[in-house]
């Protein structure tokens, strides 16, 4: 199905806008309307059932406006770039990786330099004016500001939520009570300033993200729950390219997935996105190849979608080790260690500075308490050449090697510090969404007719309401029922115009799952009053049921009740 | 109670975090810890129960970074600022009416100039160095960045979600099925670069908003609900300052409200924040003096709660008129009005543009007939100059005064076109999340310990779960209950550690409503076998009640049962 019948329907129906369109729009920037706004709220409510409510992690909201020391600690201020070049004519910007597609095999994988010979050699030009192009230079892909009055404190937007929880993690890892394993989920706007964004919702500038970070233990690589689902089985792309179906322990067990945590959450982000309605025969996960990883990532697969634009990211799942906590360790000074008690006190060797009390005596005379004091405070790896600076009374001496030797002492140590591992499964919000409508889309070529095939839980109207008439009774019968959905929190949709089929149709093609009619028997005298029709939407089947009992029936559905036993 | 010590709680128990504090933080920005998330989510799910499931409004989210035009219609790019002066010395920034306080009765009215004389006659210095301060002038408090690559296309983070939604008018009316009233929300963040902020979550630089924008018929000011309302009781403070205590239905008819609908959400405003568990006595509702009133509004109302800084808006209610969409309608050139169909069509008197046929056949002979159509397409608004410029086959052309004339006729129409009023209840969220926790916050001296009342529906933990011992089985018992808990979506908080009152004052400080122990008669022979005791926060009673039983019992606690009908 092509994307843009899709987009248009969204567009129609109202679950997406192209932002701003009445003064001509932004390239990558989309609106989410009242469907797509209750639908985009459910699948976070599921991210939220199987993170929070089953696995128990806790979640945060924080601020998209960062300040620069958290993007230079993440790299993002140095690495977070795309090649870019201009038209030296009409000045028109463009990724020279796309300029150079077909050209070479990998783009992707050039210099800015090369990209630029690349370009030349094959006589490149400007696609929108023939010109010729100028240098490929980087282009930062953070949207970049300033934070209060002057220029001088620049801020960028988020590229991710992820550093938002990295930056937390001293304020969680004391709300956990000093434990791991640690598991923090954040939901909520990244920012990408792409230089030429098409693709529709798959490359927005403003976007939605679903993130999880779980902190870890770097020596126990494993999951509580794992055993639960050891046995379930996985559809991977492993390096080798070749696709093999394993079960979740096979797949730790022959080296294919390099731990248990990460396996395990590999296979629930199976079970999430098929919890949404993506098509298990067009979903896939696929290993990052080496060059593909983050130098830091320890292992790294992508949840890939179908989709009319070709297999899909929609879904990374990472190990990235102890990368982020040691950046933000190193560039905050802050200790992001845990705190690792052993079942009972080690006797390890360690190297000590200790003071040459003999020497610093007749030197130092009355000071020399305190300088030594100072010197075995330091540790071995202060010395630099053969000399230690240390701090007495405020002032800063240096103190040479006669005063000072470096001895291997035993000591019992009741536990040690270690940086945590970060097990990441980070979700792009608006790809799920768009990729659930892909893959529940279904239109009939004969009947002309769009069913929008969507899990009930996903759906962003339960149940469509319709007096057969407008008039006699029938309407304020339906109105009491749209209203009293409406209240119990249940999304419903109300409509007295066109012939019930126009209105079935209109509700299919939204995804509606259930519609309810009130028509004349269901006031009037005889064996139908007080009842009223419910239709289901995938089978077209229809049943009678109590008006009374609409909540109580959509509430059961929507539990799980099969339709046809009702 | 001073803000800071609840700040300091806040910060403690992981309500919310200073943001970047690693980094060494940044004035005016929080992010919610998982409590204040959970809380967070809380308000914001009361205030959707009102607006959509009761009165039936749509909610959509739309994007932060807007382009340079939404702005320039909505008036931001002209108006949003704060008056700024620098030192000359140390280069700090102040707002300049803060330096003015106790300089005249009300800074905030004065011009740039006028505030610059007044400084200068005082010899108001700066702050940190005592150096001289330079002229005042604007500062916009937009956040500024640049979308897409090059420094051509400026962008806004958006000061407040509404603009969102009238930029969407075209699409929400269409969705509407062309109808009014017309009622949206929007929930998310609002940006302001604030000079320097203080006040903790009172002015923050990224803040959240829950905003309402109610699209009206102007000649219609009514609303289907307000029989409902119209003998509650609302405490008001009129323009003229003098407290008083009317009925809904009295505020309009008194000439106090400006209109019915307006009055109808003002008492919606007095439900809401009451609904979170703000103390009635310290609710007040403040008419804008004349020169605080936007130049458009007609009425406008401030929800003030009071707290450690004073009285403190924390909503606005305004009739905004026609402002919006005027606005948006002139610079776009979109056509963003209501089609309003009369009862039965009326004739009216309408001047019109006639051709004098006479006069232009001679003169354009073969080209007279498309000519006098064109003329006759045109308006009596389009003659400039006693001519008109017409276009044929593609050609402009200007035409005499001699080839047409403006005549009066009658004319039967079906309706008109009217620009829809705008209804806006806006709410600070933080500031509502914050108002809640001072107003929720109680500290006993003599037992020198902390009780946060919060309303059961608004704390963000519902249950703490404790065994007696972490160990014999009750850990067991006791996991099993935190974890059905937390699966059926209840927020819980498991605690082994300590003596049982210092978990249970753990949970009173974070405002938990209920506790849940499991002690050794829960799991030993006898009558109490099977049996958790649940201790109730503000009573501090305690009943036993069955361990299969405490979902349930939870959720009617929830939904209001009192806990001494245990």
């Amino acid at each position: 199905m092509p994307s843009d019948d899709l987009l248009s329907l969204c567009k129609r129906r109202g679950f997406i806008w192209p932002s701003y369109e009445i003064y001509g729009g932004v390239a990558g920037m989309f609106d989410y309307g009242p469907l797509g706004c209750v639908m985009k709220d459910n699948i976070v409510n599921t991210w939220r059932s199987i993170y929070k409510n089953r696995e128990g992690f806790i979640e945060i909201d924080s601020e998209t406006v960062n300040p620069v020391p958290v993007f230079k600690a993440s790299g993002h201020v140095d690495e977070f770039a795309d090649l870019i070049t201009y038209c030296k004519e009409c000045k028109e910007p463009f990724r020279a990786d796309h300029l150079a597609k077909g050209l070479h095999d990998n783009p992707d994988v050039l210099s800015a330099k090369q990209l630029e010979e690349l370009l030349r050699k094959n006589d490149v030009r400007c696609q929108e004016c023939g010109g010729e192009l100028g240098e490929v230079e980087e282009f930062n892909l953070m949207f970049k500001t300033t934070i209060g009055p002057g220029s001088s404190r620049v801020g960028y937007l988020r590229p991710e939520t992820a550093q938002g929880i990295f930056v937390n993690y001293l304020n969680l890892y004391r709300y956990n009570r000093d434990k791991l394993p640690l598991g923090v989920i954040q939901t909520g706007r990244g920012y990408r300033n792409e230089i030429s964004p098409r693709q529709g919702m798959i490359r927005m500038r403003e976007f939605n993200m679903m993130e999880v970070e779980l902190f870890v233990d770097p020596d126990n690589k494993d999951w509580d729950r794992f055993h639960i689902v050891e046995n379930e089985k996985m559809t991977l792309i492993p390096q080798d390219g070749k696709e093999i179906t394993v079960t979740v322990k096979e797949s730790v067990e022959k080296g294919i997935i390099a731990n248990r945590v990460l396996a395990y959450f590999v296979y629930t982000t199976q079970q999430f996105m098929t919890a949404l309605g993506l098509d298990p025969e067009k979903l896939r996960f696929r290993q990052h190849l080496s060059d593909e990883m983050a130098h830091y990532a320890a292992d790294c697969w992508d949840a890939e979608a179908l989709l009319s634009y070709g297999w899909t990211e929609i879904t990374g799942i990472a190990d990235r080790g102890c990368w982020d906590l040691s950046r933000h360790a190193e560039f905050s000074g802050a200790d992001m260690t845990h705190f690792k008690r052993f079942d009972e006190p080690k006797e390890i060797d360690m190297d000590v500075v200790k003071a040459e009390h003999k020497a610093l005596g007749p030197k130092f005379k009355g000071k020399a308490k305190d300088i030594a004091a100072a010197i075995e405070s330091m540790q071995p790896k202060d010395v630099k050449d053969d000399t230690l600076t240390i701090t007495v009374d405020g002032e800063a001496m240096t103190i040479g090697k006669e005063f000072f030797n470096i001895t291997r002492i035993k000591e019992k140590v009741s536990g040690e510090r270690v940086i945590p591992h970060v097990i990441e499964p980070s979700h792009g919000l608006d790809r799920i969404f768009y990729s659930i409508l892909e893959h529940s889309y279904t239109y009939d070529e004969k009947e002309d007719y769009v069913t929008m095939r969507l899990r009930p839980n996903i759906a962003p109207i339960k149940a469509g309401v319709f007096p057969l008439m407008d008039k006699d009774g029938l309407d304020v019968l339906a109105a009491s029922i749209y209203e009293k959905l409406r209240n119990a929190g249940v999304e419903a949709y109300y409509d007295t115009s066109g012939a019930i089929g126009r209105r079935y149709a209109r509700m299919d093609e939204i995804g509606t799952p259930w519609c309810i009619t009130v028509d004349y028997g269901s006031i009037e005298e005889g064996a139908e009053k007080g009842t009223v029709t419910i239709r289901d939407r995938d089978s077209r089947e229809q049943r009678r049921i109590r008006a009374d009992d609409v909540n109580c029936v959509i509430g059961e559905l929507l539990a799980g009740r099969p339709f046809s036993s009702l």
